[in-house]
């Protein structure tokens, strides 16, 4: 298997337009958005027309590109540059790509930073197929792996393969014979719309199942592991990653199953020392009152619709980082050395 | 406060008619739909437009009814008893209903049958009344009260306040300031479309969340107890309740909130040794693929879809019951006897 089974491309630059895959209309409509702007780019990271922790990286990081040919003032620009940084809070991959897009404005000027750019999508790119690899070694060697995954951290959310669903594709494309057990992940449905969807586009078997169902699976069915992706990576391991995670985590533990991490090092902030430090960003309660237009709870409640959550590092049997397999204590000295 | 501000009447028995609130189309509209045959009080409750536990208990006491009305053959009329205790598999109560009204068709005769299923809706009434006292005495003394809740088990499912919701509704009706935190409850919304409208209806503040957030909402909130309703406990007190309860009681564990099941005897099930034996129902895979005709995940792939999940009883802080508030080790024994 190829990954070019998996053709579609979701995002594109071509120096005047970024053109991104529309997220939201998977798996009914493969439908493309055109933006010329980088308004319309901060909008598509909002309405997570394009969204995942990569993948809005390197989407802010055209975004720099495009507010260059739309201003001509480099403090107007800067301006520009912080709100494509504020477009989404928790992701630190987002804030990375456009600090490292300001130290090029500022230090080699405009005409670097569509090369900057492409850099950043390549090292994307590099880091996947060193984590997917990594991947591969903490697996035992089977005849038929059972894995369960979280959210979409796929070829729609990364340059490469994927982060944790990298992994699970690498480990079928060597012929071996995998399950997926993918998790609908309310309420924006990255795995039923997407993960399920991209999955069955590669030819690899995928289960659905309601997040809520992930602890009786494992109570009813040995998993070789858990493998999900993250957001934002802290000094002593704890991790943000969307809503759902942690209570993974918890029922991983409660069955013995190993719960991997898998994030490119652009995911670790070592300069917060706990989770709590994390800005975790919380959504319209619209995700949680309507479906398609139709009313699915009262309005006039209260709601509570944090996109992602804080899994502790000590629930973390390791972290497959492009740098290697690093555990929560040694993460810290072989990220930021 | 008085449960007469919740005036709606999910199930009415006429002596002709079972007259059942449409809870699929909750909470936009208050439509009933009327059985006047046992086999749509069967396919009521496959739909699921009337469910909860109890409330299928008794709809199927009064599909009894009907089906002595459509049937003259006393052979004829227990397979028909046969067929409406098959509706649905994991809740005890609909079983335990039918073999009473088996019985009483056995000894008492045809005309004793409706009298009984008046008197199995009345007890509900009465166990619900006093759960609901027991449920007060394992809370704390305090001023505000923080608890969450899964699925729906109020007066839409039982004949009185509600099993789990009950002792909420009693709580705030002692005027007792309640911070309800509702989950959505995948795939069938129970907690948005059901539990959020009824407590808002009682005008109890209720703050809705995703399943997969609960973990997460115990991290970052503390809450006083989690209240769950039972399909069917065993002896040593394994409890199949809606899927996710289980990941509940983990969370619960984790954060050292106390975990209640809130249950009348009649879900207990001391024939069964452990939860391994219960019969868990799988429900129809369109409750993932498709939500109000859109289609949200690809058809072509696999999917697990159980209605309920097995909490094992050492996650249980206590069983609050209308015999009082029990312990897995005294369950069987306080119940058998």
């Amino acid at each position: 298997m190829q990954n070019t089974q998996f053709s579609l491309k979701p995002l594109q630059y071509n120096g005047q337009t970024l053109t991104l895959l529309d997220q939201r209309l998977l798996p009914r409509e493969e439908k493309y958005v055109e933006c010329k702007t980088y308004e319309e780019v901060i909008d598509a990271i909002k309405l997570m027309i394009v969204r995942g922790a990569p993948a809005i990286g390197f989407a802010g990081a055209w975004a720099c590109c495009l507010a260059a040919k739309q201003i001509s003032d480099d403090a107007e620009l800067l301006k520009a540059f912080t709100q494509i940084n504020s477009a989404r809070p928790t992701a630190v991959n987002l804030m990375k790509a456009v600090a490292r897009m300001k130290a090029v404005l500022q230090h080699k000027g405009r005409e670097s930073l569509e090369a900057e750019a492409e850099v950043i999508y390549r090292e994307d790119e590099k880091m996947c197929e060193a984590m997917n690899a990594y991947g591969l070694t903490v697996l035992p060697n089977k005849s038929e792996y059972f894995i369960l995954t979280h959210c979409n951290t796929g070829s729609l959310a990364t340059a490469g393969l994927g982060t944790a669903l990298g992994v699970i594709k690498l480990l079928a494309m060597q012929r071996k014979k995998v399950q997926v057990y993918a998790t609908e992940t309310r309420p924006y449905l990255q795995g039923s719309r997407l993960t399920a969807w991209e999955l069955n586009k590669c030819g690899i078997p995928v289960t659905l199942i309601p997040d809520s169902a992930a602890a009786f699976l494992m109570q009813t069915k040995k998993l070789d592991a858990v493998f999900v992706g993250a957001d934002r990576i802290v000094a002593n391991g704890d991790t943000a990653n969307k809503v759902g995670t942690y209570a993974l985590a918890l029922a991983a533990k409660a069955h013995a199953v190993p719960f991997y991490v898998v994030a490119p090092n652009t995911s670790v902030d070592v300069t917060l020392e706990t989770g709590k430090e994390i800005e975790i960003e919380e959504r319209t309660p619209l995700e949680l009152t309507h479906f398609n237009g139709l009313q699915i709870a009262p309005e006039e409640i209260g709601f509570f619709n944090p996109s992602f959550d804080i899994t502790p590092g000590s629930l973390v049997t390791a972290f497959i980082t492009d740098k290697g397999v690093l555990s929560p204590s040694n993460l810290k000295s072989k990220i930021a050395g």
